[in-house]
């Protein structure tokens, strides 16, 4: 068993190298390489197998250990994003994070249900299809970001402070639309316990940044923990590998993404990056696991499951409703940043993910959309996370070439 | 599945950092701990129900994970044992590792076979008993010795050098004994086979190791490959990892241990650790997984399964036998370093693995060994596993303590 998923890991790091590489070469981000290689090895067959398929020899289903692998990429990713934003310089952008998150899911929800009733679909499936299109995955945004150097400047900031907002948006508007797919009426109590679980999670996580905050500089943490000794029990990586671990296993366990979880423990150890320096000691871990996120994004696409009804039909509205709903909701969200900078927040918000994908199985699995609908979703998915690469790359250096410099907070 | 196993790695890495502070304060190998820990985790029960069956919440069997995650840990470790080796150094005690591997494999077995025979069991059942002991396990020792520093002492490399020369004796050995206990006939054809592909296995890298040893200190190595470059495409770590788990892959192809495979990888990158500074890169990896492969250790053993039959009869004799085995055997074959380095060449082959349970699991589903004696043999394997730890590090600080400084090649 051991020996079949040695093989695997192999084959993947290899490709991941190489579409890296070309990457590099191109210009282009890599993690656009990534995930076409993912969706080349599970969707192109030779002879009726594609190389997925046979690396899954026999009885091995190494799919699991494929979705810890990449949990994990993405988990060391969005902590060390987190790292690079104390909880203090958040705080700052959080009113206009907080509007560009709201903005964004209220024009791409409208703009999706009003686009989908005028083609003639019901008001059930106008709403499934414009609540599925809601919500932002910051995962590729915050790859893209990092590898640009950039998750420092206001703008990156915004796009992750809105993001975190947004995934608790999303997940009470996945507990209402369960609701109403569920019975016909929506259990209020039930949506608004999920709901504000997942508010009072961030907050006293946010809270508990605070305290920190307060704790680094008040006297005794800069005489005592900040001294520096010879000789310490251990390394700073375990603690927040466990700190990290925890908040990302709560967060899944009030139905939020893990990511926000590792997100806000990477913030708390933020303060403290001057005496406990562990963004270094991520980055390998990252180097190692995060191509596997994105491979995994390529591999889960079924190219198969689009051809379903005349899916190509509504797909490419839906794409540009997507696009035009993030620019748009959150540009004007972010407004007070000035047009370029909102612009870019809108475009780093347009990645969709999982949630459109759960709410899009979620109406197929009660009949409420058709196979051609739910091919669409799973296509704005996918043209949009190989679209979206680019799109933020290429509004961040846009910036940078026009002689304005990533605004930087004094750290 | 992905919530719960984010869980299970919480609790499993707090309870490593746990076991590491406590074995910090205690002044003994953090091995130990993490070990010590795992078999409480899955034997320890509280009302019927242990703590790792109830991590294995619902239909979630996360085993495949957590081994995959541990083999990581020991791959990355005996990676960077190789990096700490290099080619050349490591020839200049070839001789003296090929010796006491033979010492330590032909006393162990010898020992076992003629200590049982005396027993009154069959010459059968003596015969896998003694085989049983025969192979040393070099996980235990390689994170003991890596933590006191002492990995490239003379005594260090010829323990892990010894180590792969007895894990390809054991293979040649495990497929003798299996075709003994197959038909009673041994197809020496099939055994050839699998010896001399491992032989050429591990001549065909170090072959490799000494053209890139060569390589590096031509002309055009320094000029051009050495040279400090601007932009690099790549960091060395997507090859380093390319690399290293290509051979680990190859090795269990060939039945032989993945460690054996990205030891002998981490020895290609040896030479270049001067321009390609890795094993900086590998050190959080490491930190992050190395701890699951001594907590995985510990939750496979099944305490109950010693209980069966009168195992603690003859277990006390295999313990000695295992031990005695390989500190005299290992000992004679590496007589030329002087008493107290052969000594503790000895010491460091004691610990024993895989191809023991391996062994044992065989004669006994074959009905060759009895429960009691198979329990026995886990018996072995488990109290060495806690024992190794600290003998090896007090073989090591012992040597340290009577001002003869560990012998350091020049580097």
């Amino acid at each position: 068993m051991i020996d079949l998923i040695l093989v695997q890991i192999f084959i993947l790091v290899s490709l991941a190298m190489i579409a890296a590489i070309i990457c590099n070469l191109a210009k282009i981000p890599s993690v656009v390489g990534e995930i076409l290689i993912g969706i080349a090895i599970s969707n192109v067959a030779i002879g009726g197998v594609t190389l997925f398929s046979t690396l899954q020899l026999g009885d091995v289903d190494s799919s699991e250990v494929l979705a810890v692998l990449s949990e994990l990429g993405i988990i060391f990713l969005l902590f060390t994003a987190g790292l690079m934003t104390p909880f203090h310089e958040l705080k700052k952008v959080g009113i206009i994070a907080f509007l560009a998150a709201c903005g964004g899911v209220l024009v791409s929800v409208t703009l999706g249900y009003f686009a989908m009733l005028s083609l003639g679909f019901s008001s059930m499936q106008s709403l499934f299809l414009g609540v599925a299109l809601g919500s932002t995955s910051v995962g590729i945004s915050a790859r893209v970001m990092e590898q640009l150097g950039v998750l420092t400047t206001t703008e990156a900031r915004v796009i992750i402070g809105a993001a975190i907002i947004d995934d608790v948006i999303g997940l009470i508007l996945l507990a209402i639309i369960s609701g109403i797919a569920g019975g016909g009426d929506i259990n209020i109590i039930d949506t608004a316990v999920v709901g504000i679980l997942a508010v009072a999670f961030v907050l006293v996580s946010m809270f508990i940044c605070t305290l920190i905050t307060r704790f680094r500089h008040t006297d005794y943490c800069k005489g005592v923990v900040a001294k520096p000794r010879k000789k310490t029990l251990l390394s700073p990586l375990p603690f927040a590998l466990i700190i990290c671990f925890g908040l990302s296993a709560l967060a899944t366990s009030l139905s939020l993404a893990a990511i926000i979880g590792a997100f806000l423990a990477g913030m708390m150890f933020a303060e403290f990056r001057d005496i406990w320096p562990s963004e270094e000691k991520f980055n390998s871990l990252k180097e190692f696991l995060v191509p596997f996120f994105f491979l995994y994004i390529g591999i889960n696409v079924d190219l198969s499951s689009l051809g379903a009804g005349n899916a190509w039909m509504i797909a490419p509205i839906l794409i540009i409703i997507a696009v035009v709903g993030k620019v748009v909701g959150c540009g004007l969200g972010a407004w007070k940043l000035g047009k370029k900078s909102a612009t870019i927040v809108g475009i780093g918000m347009i990645p969709r993910g999982e949630v459109t994908i759960i709410i899009a199985a979620l109406g197929l699995s009660i009949n409420v959309l058709t196979d051609a609908q739910y091919g669409s979703l799973v296509a704005v998915v996918i043209v949009i996370a190989v679209l979206a690469p680019f799109l933020v790359s290429m509004a961040f250096k846009r910036k940078d070439k026009f002689g304005m410099k990533p605004m930087k907070f004094k750290e």
